[in-house]
């Protein structure tokens, strides 16, 4: 076959990692937080590679090294999205146009880097009431969708609705349902530049979604989508020669 | 009919205007600037309320007063677009998503509110060699290329190739031939917020395009496609009664 | 402006006008048939020329000459798709691919020329609970959205859930909430030829769905927005003249 | 990984297979057909299960046995498409939306199943002059242009121009430039049911088009491409109890 074994995609999961270490209804769900949840999800589903950095360490634990290293970003954040440096933001953003891929989770969708590359503002209604989400698949054929039913049900989310202020999704995988009568575009999938982005709603940090397995099964599934291809070149700039002759006229 | 008579569109033609005061290749074509020359097209095409403004004046002739009386923004700029300040792209930004139509024409590509909007950067392959640029439709049934034939054949551009460095766009109306050998996405649609905007290809300043009369219907077409609709209305945030009734279950 | 004062489009309202001879619930909501309700809220939005044809009439109402004054035709059958022939479901489509609007109602997803022009099964699920429906609008700024609210609600409804097998839809306007747990993509446009397509779900015959002001609205918005434009000429063929000179060298 | 390493995908070659056999000119490049070659080209990227069919075969080489053990279809056809019975280019259609991937070569736009599944004409402007074709890698981040390089260049080669009536493509891959003056979307995506399609233009018999290393590398991508995912199952039909209690308030 053309594609030759990939060697192991690295990821790269960054959390806020606030919330877990301040309230203990997070902590519940999360005692060494979000992060390490996710990253054992997707050591479950045989990604080798999997390390974690959060907000409060140096550049955020996400210096060039560390990005160098990372074939797809994961991103939660929530409460502290301005203490993100921009230095930070811009990296990341540069990063996904050069080809990483990158996951954005739940609350992630106010994050700098995600606010960036959609150029709009990402804003949505919510609502705390621990209600039924059921999450519906739209497009069955898509590869972030195998493995899953129909539909999966979580049983407490919190609740995001429409208007989802952001462009059009190149693809479109899942919308959810809520109990409290509204609907979200919850699973979408964008390109910009040579990186494959997905934003996936789920995961209210008072919440054990990341322990479900159908939500860690869709989040490998989009780990592994978004793995950068060996894309044919991009460049850019002057080309004073032309291909073919061309009558010079002016 | 439900959309009723529309009051006359606002439009508002925004031009660098640097290199017509420094080169008499460009002045020969644009006297009075390029901006000039747009507006009495789209009056042409009977538009009745066409204003322009330019960089060198106050805020760039883009004050918040002007811009409340904007429906459509036309831009062009190339060689200044550092010069454009950071809080006048951001306010013409946040007019867009906020229902402001934008029209951004060749190299205003590079523009800061175009790239911000779109969220890439923007790049593309260039070569000034008066070569012969021929617009295809691509897309017929578009409001945007109508009263325009097949294509349009421009004698003398400079070209634009691809990649272009672009979202996908939305709808793809025009994809333009270079007679170098290049192809581009020359007329793209896109919606952010509640905003449409138009890119469109053509217009060099050292060539006389924006005096083609089909070059003039498409500007036409798109400022008129542009114009922002009594759209349904978009509300964020918090929700915190539910349309229906929850269990609270946490 | 460019586009000058259009003259009326013309309309034509199609239906099956069956269940409302044989279903005293169906009659008691439209006892002349759903399409003279229909015909009425579209008048009622301004439109001048508006006439309806059923299945039972020669030609199913739709010969040549009647489609040859059709600007947008509407389309409401459910339980007797096949009984419409072959040849006058070839027309419909004919037309639409050469330009004809055309929009499909709730049942309609199983029509013949819906199928065709979608190219799939167009299949999806169902239930007869008069539960609740509530339409959100996912796309603000599109013109069929104009005049309605965040959200239509219908009482009673019949429920439609994904997986709805179309192809992706250009734009997505509308997805719908099923207080018995499903959503479903409520509003698709497709452009098909130099034709335009807008589905929309409401409208099962056992409720008084078309006499609701606001689906109403968004009714006569798509009838408006499906008038064929002037759009580009589409030519096909052979041409062995090239536009540029070729070096033939085979 | 989620994704365990998949067994072979298998492929069939299906090809008209007549221009060859009366065709001095097509079978010097082809003495054994163009299905032939294709085969050739697929198994020198890796492919292990490559068969081919034909037209002239009974049921013309697409049994359903034969399509029971086909994960792709690749699909050349030009002068004959309406010798391909009815029934067996339904059969090709049924399986595309099962899940079966469809490649389309060439003059295969005009087949019985691709035409079924666009639900468009799909005609196209032509030219036999030999003109050299340039195919621009439009979005290079897609996996069908992986190793591919900013273009591919076909010295000599069948002109196809738009206008192309086809539906928007959910992606557009390439565009090729025409040294006669045309453009064409020559590489497009489609997902209809749970299938995916991949159109690709080049290939005129009279041309050693598919002996092309990068046209051979296209086409094994496109294949690995299409090959169906264990998809999120797809279900209709009636669904008489409700997910979550309903009102029965008819």
């Amino acid at each position: 076959m053309t594609q030759t074994s990939k060697t192991q995609p690295r990821l790269t999961v960054w959390n806020e990692y606030r919330h877990e270490l301040d309230n203990p209804r997070v902590s519940a769900h999360y005692p060494q937080g979000i992060h390490t949840v996710i990253a054992d999800g997707l050591r479950g589903h045989g990604f080798a590679e999997v390390r974690t950095a959060t907000l409060d360490e140096p550049e955020h634990g996400l210096s060039n090294a560390v990005l160098d290293g990372t074939d797809v970003l994961l991103w939660w954040g929530h409460k502290a999205h301005a203490e993100v440096s921009d230095e930070v933001a811009a990296r990341v953003v540069a990063r996904v146009l050069g080809g990483m891929g990158l996951i954005v989770l739940h609350s992630g969708h106010f994050s700098k880097p995600f606010r960036t590359l959609m150029g709009t503002g990402c804003d949505l209604k919510w609502r705390e009431a621990g209600e039924k989400e059921r999450l519906w698949v739209i497009n069955p054929a898509h590869p972030i969708a195998q493995g899953v039913g129909e539909h999966i049900t979580l049983e407490h989310e919190e609740m995001y609705g429409e208007h989802f202020d952001i462009p059009a999704p190149d693809e479109l995988v899942f919308v959810s349902w809520f109990a409290g009568g509204e609907v979200f575009r919850s699973g979408c999938t964008f390109t910009r530049g040579s990186g494959k982005i997905f934003y996936f709603r789920p995961g209210h940090e008072t919440y054990p979604t990341y322990h479900n397995p159908e939500i860690r099964r869709v989040i490998a599934n989009a780990a592994h989508w978004a793995v950068p291809t060996a894309s044919a070149p991009r460049s850019f700039g002057h080309r004073p020669a032309p291909l073919e002759a061309v009558l010079e006229s002016r």
